[in-house]
Protein backbone atom coordinates (compact mmCIF):
# COMPACT_ATOMS: atom_id res chain seq x y z
CA UNK A 1 0.00 0.00 0.00
CA UNK A 2 1.39 3.57 -0.37
CA UNK A 3 2.35 5.48 2.28
CA UNK A 4 2.06 9.48 2.55
CA UNK A 5 3.70 11.60 5.42
CA UNK A 6 1.99 14.23 5.75
CA UNK A 7 1.69 17.97 7.01
CA UNK A 8 -0.72 20.17 6.76
CA UNK A 9 -0.53 23.51 4.49
CA UNK A 10 2.41 22.04 2.55
CA UNK A 11 3.54 20.70 -0.40
CA UNK A 12 2.35 17.21 0.63
CA UNK A 13 -1.35 18.44 -0.38
CA UNK A 14 -0.54 18.07 -4.00
CA UNK A 15 0.08 14.17 -3.55
CA UNK A 16 -3.48 13.89 -1.56
CA UNK A 17 -5.00 15.36 -4.63
CA UNK A 18 -3.48 13.22 -7.09
CA UNK A 19 -3.80 10.39 -5.26
CA UNK A 20 -7.17 11.21 -4.55
CA UNK A 21 -7.65 12.14 -8.27
CA UNK A 22 -6.50 9.06 -9.49
CA UNK A 23 -8.47 6.58 -7.08
CA UNK A 24 -5.25 5.25 -5.29
CA UNK A 25 -5.53 3.35 -1.96
CA UNK A 26 -3.41 4.92 0.20
CA UNK A 27 -2.58 5.41 3.88
CA UNK A 28 -1.33 8.25 5.72
CA UNK A 29 0.80 9.74 8.35
CA UNK A 30 -0.28 13.17 9.94
CA UNK A 31 2.38 15.02 11.00
CA UNK A 32 2.11 18.80 12.80
CA UNK A 33 3.38 21.28 10.78
CA UNK A 34 6.21 21.35 13.82
CA UNK A 35 9.55 20.10 14.28
CA UNK A 36 8.67 18.10 16.76
CA UNK A 37 7.22 15.97 13.75
CA UNK A 38 8.89 17.10 11.26
CA UNK A 39 12.98 16.99 13.03
CA UNK A 40 12.13 14.24 14.78
CA UNK A 41 14.86 10.95 14.13
CA UNK A 42 11.34 8.74 12.87
CA UNK A 43 10.92 11.17 10.14
CA UNK A 44 14.70 12.72 9.48
CA UNK A 45 15.76 8.86 8.36
CA UNK A 46 12.55 9.14 5.67
CA UNK A 47 13.98 12.73 4.68
CA UNK A 48 17.37 14.09 6.10
CA UNK A 49 16.11 17.23 5.88
CA UNK A 50 12.89 16.49 7.66
CA UNK A 51 10.36 18.07 4.75
CA UNK A 52 7.14 16.55 3.37
CA UNK A 53 5.59 14.92 1.37
CA UNK A 54 7.39 11.76 1.76
CA UNK A 55 5.90 8.65 0.15
CA UNK A 56 6.51 4.91 0.97
CA UNK A 57 5.82 2.14 -2.02
CA UNK A 58 6.92 -1.06 -0.46
CA UNK A 59 10.32 -0.73 -0.61
CA UNK A 60 11.01 2.73 -2.43
CA UNK A 61 11.18 6.44 -0.12
CA UNK A 62 10.83 9.32 -2.37
CA UNK A 63 10.57 13.09 -1.27
CA UNK A 64 10.40 15.92 -3.62
CA UNK A 65 6.64 16.30 -4.52
CA UNK A 66 7.70 16.84 -8.37
CA UNK A 67 9.58 13.45 -7.84
CA UNK A 68 6.07 12.18 -6.51
CA UNK A 69 3.89 13.12 -8.80
CA UNK A 70 5.43 11.67 -12.03
CA UNK A 71 6.17 8.56 -10.34
CA UNK A 72 2.19 8.16 -9.20
CA UNK A 73 1.22 9.12 -12.45
CA UNK A 74 4.10 6.68 -14.37
CA UNK A 75 3.64 3.89 -12.02
CA UNK A 76 0.55 3.96 -10.92
CA UNK A 77 -1.90 5.19 -13.58
CA UNK A 78 -2.71 5.08 -16.96
CA UNK A 79 -0.74 8.24 -17.68
CA UNK A 80 -3.70 10.04 -18.50
CA UNK A 81 -2.95 13.25 -16.52
CA UNK A 82 1.00 13.42 -18.90
CA UNK A 83 0.55 13.97 -22.47
CA UNK A 84 2.54 11.62 -24.89
CA UNK A 85 5.80 12.28 -25.97
CA UNK A 86 4.80 13.55 -29.39
CA UNK A 87 1.75 15.23 -28.57
CA UNK A 88 1.71 19.17 -28.95
CA UNK A 89 0.67 19.83 -25.68
CA UNK A 90 3.96 18.15 -24.43
CA UNK A 91 6.28 20.54 -24.47
CA UNK A 92 3.94 23.17 -22.61
CA UNK A 93 2.85 20.23 -19.98
CA UNK A 94 6.71 20.36 -19.28
CA UNK A 95 6.75 23.94 -18.93
CA UNK A 96 4.09 24.52 -16.48
CA UNK A 97 5.05 21.81 -14.50
CA UNK A 98 8.36 22.88 -13.75
CA UNK A 99 7.47 26.50 -13.94
CA UNK A 100 5.74 25.56 -10.77
CA UNK A 101 8.49 25.24 -8.17
CA UNK A 102 11.21 27.06 -10.88
CA UNK A 103 9.58 30.57 -10.44
CA UNK A 104 6.35 30.56 -8.45
CA UNK A 105 7.77 28.70 -5.31
CA UNK A 106 10.98 30.34 -4.21
CA UNK A 107 8.65 33.98 -3.72
CA UNK A 108 5.97 31.77 -2.32
CA UNK A 109 8.86 30.24 0.13
CA UNK A 110 10.18 33.49 0.87
CA UNK A 111 6.74 35.14 2.03
CA UNK A 112 5.73 31.87 4.13
CA UNK A 113 8.95 32.54 6.69
CA UNK A 114 8.87 36.04 5.95
CA UNK A 115 5.19 36.16 7.72
CA UNK A 116 4.25 33.03 9.29
CA UNK A 117 7.43 31.10 9.89
CA UNK A 118 9.81 33.48 11.78
CA UNK A 119 8.79 35.38 14.91
CA UNK A 120 8.07 39.18 14.25
CA UNK A 121 11.31 40.60 15.27
CA UNK A 122 13.51 38.19 12.65
CA UNK A 123 11.02 39.15 9.77
CA UNK A 124 12.80 41.27 7.26
CA UNK A 125 10.07 43.54 5.24
CA UNK A 126 12.55 44.60 1.91
CA UNK A 127 12.60 40.53 1.84
CA UNK A 128 9.02 40.20 2.01
CA UNK A 129 8.21 42.72 -0.80
CA UNK A 130 10.58 42.12 -3.01
CA UNK A 131 9.57 38.79 -2.98
CA UNK A 132 5.92 39.69 -3.30
CA UNK A 133 6.50 41.68 -6.68
CA UNK A 134 8.50 38.98 -7.62
CA UNK A 135 5.91 36.57 -6.92
CA UNK A 136 3.35 38.94 -9.08
CA UNK A 137 5.06 39.18 -11.82
CA UNK A 138 5.62 35.07 -12.31
CA UNK A 139 1.86 34.63 -12.38
CA UNK A 140 1.01 36.75 -15.08
CA UNK A 141 2.08 34.57 -17.58
CA UNK A 142 0.35 31.72 -16.22
CA UNK A 143 -2.95 33.99 -16.70
CA UNK A 144 -2.12 35.67 -19.89
CA UNK A 145 -1.63 31.45 -20.63
CA UNK A 146 -5.14 30.68 -19.07
CA UNK A 147 -6.84 33.10 -21.45
CA UNK A 148 -9.98 30.66 -22.83
CA UNK A 149 -8.60 27.52 -21.64
CA UNK A 150 -9.74 25.58 -18.61
CA UNK A 151 -6.87 24.12 -17.21
CA UNK A 152 -2.92 25.23 -18.04
CA UNK A 153 -2.59 22.96 -21.42
CA UNK A 154 -6.43 22.65 -21.90
CA UNK A 155 -7.74 19.15 -20.43
CA UNK A 156 -6.99 18.42 -16.66
CA UNK A 157 -3.08 17.15 -16.43
CA UNK A 158 -0.31 16.69 -13.49
CA UNK A 159 0.45 20.21 -14.41
CA UNK A 160 -1.84 21.57 -12.71
CA UNK A 161 -1.64 19.41 -9.39
CA UNK A 162 1.98 21.02 -9.27
CA UNK A 163 1.64 24.93 -10.79
CA UNK A 164 -2.27 25.01 -9.47
CA UNK A 165 -1.56 24.12 -6.48
CA UNK A 166 1.26 26.77 -6.13
CA UNK A 167 -1.56 29.57 -7.56
CA UNK A 168 -3.72 28.50 -4.67
CA UNK A 169 -1.45 28.84 -2.19
CA UNK A 170 -0.54 32.44 -3.34
CA UNK A 171 -4.45 33.50 -3.30
CA UNK A 172 -4.07 32.15 0.33
CA UNK A 173 -1.58 34.73 0.60
CA UNK A 174 -3.25 37.54 -0.89
CA UNK A 175 -0.89 38.04 -3.79
CA UNK A 176 -2.93 37.34 -7.07
CA UNK A 177 -4.20 40.56 -8.04
CA UNK A 178 -7.93 40.94 -8.94
CA UNK A 179 -7.22 41.99 -12.40
CA UNK A 180 -5.60 38.26 -12.70
CA UNK A 181 -8.84 37.49 -13.93
CA UNK A 182 -7.77 34.35 -15.78
CA UNK A 183 -6.24 33.30 -12.86
CA UNK A 184 -9.13 33.58 -10.31
CA UNK A 185 -11.68 31.74 -12.46
CA UNK A 186 -8.58 28.93 -12.87
CA UNK A 187 -8.32 28.67 -8.71
CA UNK A 188 -11.77 28.62 -8.50
CA UNK A 189 -12.10 25.69 -11.13
CA UNK A 190 -9.22 23.91 -8.92
CA UNK A 191 -11.17 24.19 -5.52
CA UNK A 192 -14.62 22.90 -7.24
CA UNK A 193 -12.67 19.49 -8.08
CA UNK A 194 -13.47 17.16 -4.83
CA UNK A 195 -10.33 15.83 -5.37
CA UNK A 196 -9.06 19.35 -4.30
CA UNK A 197 -11.08 19.58 -1.72
CA UNK A 198 -9.39 16.82 0.35
CA UNK A 199 -5.99 17.19 -0.61
CA UNK A 200 -6.23 21.11 1.11
CA UNK A 201 -8.17 20.20 4.09
CA UNK A 202 -6.13 16.63 4.77
CA UNK B 1 17.02 23.02 -36.31
CA UNK B 2 17.44 23.60 -32.18
CA UNK B 3 18.06 27.08 -31.11
CA UNK B 4 18.69 28.41 -27.87
CA UNK B 5 18.76 31.49 -26.32
CA UNK B 6 21.21 32.08 -23.63
CA UNK B 7 23.41 33.87 -21.48
CA UNK B 8 26.63 33.06 -18.98
CA UNK B 9 26.62 32.23 -15.49
CA UNK B 10 22.99 30.98 -15.94
CA UNK B 11 21.12 27.84 -16.26
CA UNK B 12 21.25 27.84 -19.95
CA UNK B 13 24.77 26.44 -19.11
CA UNK B 14 22.90 23.10 -18.30
CA UNK B 15 21.19 22.43 -21.68
CA UNK B 16 24.39 23.80 -23.87
CA UNK B 17 25.77 20.97 -21.78
CA UNK B 18 22.78 18.65 -22.51
CA UNK B 19 22.84 19.44 -26.29
CA UNK B 20 26.57 18.63 -26.27
CA UNK B 21 26.14 14.92 -24.32
CA UNK B 22 23.61 14.03 -26.55
CA UNK B 23 26.02 15.49 -29.72
CA UNK B 24 23.23 17.29 -31.56
CA UNK B 25 22.94 19.86 -33.58
CA UNK B 26 22.34 23.57 -32.21
CA UNK B 27 22.31 27.28 -33.05
CA UNK B 28 22.73 29.67 -29.83
CA UNK B 29 21.41 33.14 -29.31
CA UNK B 30 24.26 34.46 -27.13
CA UNK B 31 23.36 37.28 -24.72
CA UNK B 32 24.68 39.19 -22.08
CA UNK B 33 23.43 38.50 -18.40
CA UNK B 34 22.28 42.61 -18.71
CA UNK B 35 18.64 43.57 -18.83
CA UNK B 36 19.50 45.56 -22.13
CA UNK B 37 19.35 42.20 -23.75
CA UNK B 38 17.21 39.75 -21.04
CA UNK B 39 14.57 42.71 -20.37
CA UNK B 40 14.55 43.33 -24.10
CA UNK B 41 10.82 43.45 -26.21
CA UNK B 42 12.30 40.87 -28.49
CA UNK B 43 13.51 38.15 -25.89
CA UNK B 44 10.29 39.22 -23.63
CA UNK B 45 8.20 37.69 -26.62
CA UNK B 46 10.42 34.77 -25.83
CA UNK B 47 10.02 34.79 -22.05
CA UNK B 48 7.78 37.22 -20.36
CA UNK B 49 9.94 37.70 -17.94
CA UNK B 50 13.30 37.66 -20.41
CA UNK B 51 14.63 34.88 -18.59
CA UNK B 52 16.92 32.03 -19.71
CA UNK B 53 17.66 29.59 -20.89
CA UNK B 54 14.47 29.14 -24.00
CA UNK B 55 15.06 27.02 -26.48
CA UNK B 56 12.83 26.69 -29.95
CA UNK B 57 12.29 23.75 -32.20
CA UNK B 58 10.73 24.34 -35.19
CA UNK B 59 7.41 26.70 -34.30
CA UNK B 60 8.18 25.46 -30.33
CA UNK B 61 9.20 27.54 -27.97
CA UNK B 62 9.79 26.63 -23.93
CA UNK B 63 11.16 27.52 -21.20
CA UNK B 64 12.53 26.36 -17.86
CA UNK B 65 15.33 24.37 -17.73
CA UNK B 66 14.09 21.02 -16.10
CA UNK B 67 11.51 21.20 -18.70
CA UNK B 68 13.59 21.82 -21.41
CA UNK B 69 16.07 19.02 -20.47
CA UNK B 70 13.20 16.26 -20.66
CA UNK B 71 11.69 18.03 -24.06
CA UNK B 72 15.28 16.85 -25.58
CA UNK B 73 16.02 13.67 -23.90
CA UNK B 74 12.45 12.28 -24.65
CA UNK B 75 12.15 13.84 -28.09
CA UNK B 76 15.89 14.40 -29.15
CA UNK B 77 17.60 11.40 -27.86
CA UNK B 78 17.38 7.71 -27.19
CA UNK B 79 15.81 8.01 -24.03
CA UNK B 80 19.61 6.58 -22.23
CA UNK B 81 19.99 9.59 -19.72
CA UNK B 82 16.58 8.82 -17.99
CA UNK B 83 16.40 5.39 -16.16
CA UNK B 84 13.15 3.29 -17.38
CA UNK B 85 9.77 3.82 -15.43
CA UNK B 86 10.09 0.14 -14.46
CA UNK B 87 13.76 0.37 -13.49
CA UNK B 88 14.65 0.08 -9.65
CA UNK B 89 16.39 3.50 -10.35
CA UNK B 90 13.32 5.47 -11.74
CA UNK B 91 11.99 7.07 -8.13
CA UNK B 92 15.95 7.93 -7.24
CA UNK B 93 16.27 9.26 -10.91
CA UNK B 94 12.86 11.73 -10.32
CA UNK B 95 13.86 12.80 -6.65
CA UNK B 96 17.26 14.06 -7.61
CA UNK B 97 16.28 15.79 -11.10
CA UNK B 98 13.36 17.46 -8.58
CA UNK B 99 15.39 18.10 -5.35
CA UNK B 100 17.68 20.55 -7.86
CA UNK B 101 14.94 23.70 -8.02
CA UNK B 102 13.05 22.47 -5.02
CA UNK B 103 15.96 22.08 -2.82
CA UNK B 104 19.19 23.77 -3.70
CA UNK B 105 18.47 26.60 -6.23
CA UNK B 106 16.43 28.47 -4.06
CA UNK B 107 19.29 29.44 -1.79
CA UNK B 108 21.78 29.37 -4.66
CA UNK B 109 19.71 32.43 -6.29
CA UNK B 110 19.38 34.50 -2.91
CA UNK B 111 23.06 33.94 -2.40
CA UNK B 112 23.84 35.38 -5.76
CA UNK B 113 21.23 38.06 -5.37
CA UNK B 114 22.29 39.61 -2.42
CA UNK B 115 26.43 39.09 -3.42
CA UNK B 116 26.28 39.61 -6.87
CA UNK B 117 23.35 41.13 -8.41
CA UNK B 118 21.93 43.78 -5.58
CA UNK B 119 24.17 46.66 -5.30
CA UNK B 120 26.17 46.59 -1.59
CA UNK B 121 24.22 49.24 0.03
CA UNK B 122 20.83 47.16 -0.64
CA UNK B 123 22.02 43.68 0.22
CA UNK B 124 20.79 42.05 3.05
CA UNK B 125 23.26 40.14 5.39
CA UNK B 126 21.09 38.07 7.64
CA UNK B 127 19.20 37.09 4.22
CA UNK B 128 23.19 36.03 2.92
CA UNK B 129 23.29 34.02 5.58
CA UNK B 130 20.27 32.41 6.07
CA UNK B 131 20.49 30.88 2.40
CA UNK B 132 24.23 29.90 2.92
CA UNK B 133 23.03 27.57 5.67
CA UNK B 134 20.25 26.45 3.88
CA UNK B 135 22.20 25.82 1.07
CA UNK B 136 24.81 23.79 3.17
CA UNK B 137 22.24 21.92 4.56
CA UNK B 138 20.46 21.07 1.53
CA UNK B 139 24.37 19.75 -0.04
CA UNK B 140 24.93 17.37 2.82
CA UNK B 141 21.79 14.42 1.38
CA UNK B 142 23.55 14.79 -1.31
CA UNK B 143 26.94 14.14 -0.27
CA UNK B 144 25.55 11.33 1.53
CA UNK B 145 23.85 9.71 -1.73
CA UNK B 146 27.19 9.73 -3.34
CA UNK B 147 28.90 7.70 -1.29
CA UNK B 148 30.35 5.21 -3.45
CA UNK B 149 28.66 6.52 -6.97
CA UNK B 150 30.08 8.19 -10.10
CA UNK B 151 27.04 9.45 -10.59
CA UNK B 152 23.44 10.66 -8.77
CA UNK B 153 22.02 7.56 -9.26
CA UNK B 154 25.26 5.18 -10.23
CA UNK B 155 25.40 5.78 -14.19
CA UNK B 156 25.31 9.53 -15.45
CA UNK B 157 21.47 10.78 -16.07
CA UNK B 158 19.83 13.51 -16.55
CA UNK B 159 19.56 14.19 -13.35
CA UNK B 160 23.31 15.40 -13.13
CA UNK B 161 22.60 17.77 -15.74
CA UNK B 162 20.25 19.32 -12.69
CA UNK B 163 21.58 19.03 -9.84
CA UNK B 164 25.25 18.30 -10.64
CA UNK B 165 24.86 21.85 -12.17
CA UNK B 166 23.64 23.15 -9.42
CA UNK B 167 26.48 21.74 -6.81
CA UNK B 168 28.99 23.20 -9.36
CA UNK B 169 27.12 26.32 -9.07
CA UNK B 170 27.11 26.14 -5.25
CA UNK B 171 30.68 25.49 -5.54
CA UNK B 172 31.86 28.17 -7.14
CA UNK B 173 29.33 30.29 -3.97
CA UNK B 174 32.16 28.74 -1.70
CA UNK B 175 28.96 26.73 -0.10
CA UNK B 176 30.54 23.33 -0.19
CA UNK B 177 32.68 22.61 2.67
CA UNK B 178 35.54 20.56 2.74
CA UNK B 179 34.30 17.81 4.44
CA UNK B 180 31.14 17.34 1.84
CA UNK B 181 34.31 14.97 0.17
CA UNK B 182 32.08 12.88 -1.68
CA UNK B 183 30.25 16.10 -3.28
CA UNK B 184 33.30 17.44 -4.29
CA UNK B 185 34.75 14.47 -5.97
CA UNK B 186 31.63 14.25 -7.94
CA UNK B 187 32.13 18.33 -9.33
CA UNK B 188 35.11 17.31 -10.11
CA UNK B 189 34.37 14.21 -11.96
CA UNK B 190 31.40 16.37 -14.07
CA UNK B 191 34.13 19.30 -14.88
CA UNK B 192 36.00 16.69 -16.54
CA UNK B 193 33.63 15.68 -18.79
CA UNK B 194 34.13 17.30 -22.37
CA UNK B 195 30.47 18.22 -22.93
CA UNK B 196 30.56 20.02 -19.62
CA UNK B 197 33.17 22.20 -20.58
CA UNK B 198 31.76 23.17 -23.13
CA UNK B 199 28.57 24.22 -21.17
CA UNK B 200 30.18 26.09 -18.51
CA UNK B 201 32.45 28.12 -20.65
CA UNK B 202 30.32 28.72 -23.68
Amino acid sequence: MLKLHHAPNSRAGRIVWLLEELKLDYEINKMAFDPKDLKSDEHRARHPLGRVPVLEDGDITLYESGAIVEYLVRRHSDGSLIPDVQSPLFPQYLQWFHYCEGMVMPPVNTIVVQTILLPPARQNKEALSQAQRLLTRALQPINENLAGKDYLIGDFSAADIMLGHACFMARRLECVANEMSNLLVYIARLEARPPFKIGITM
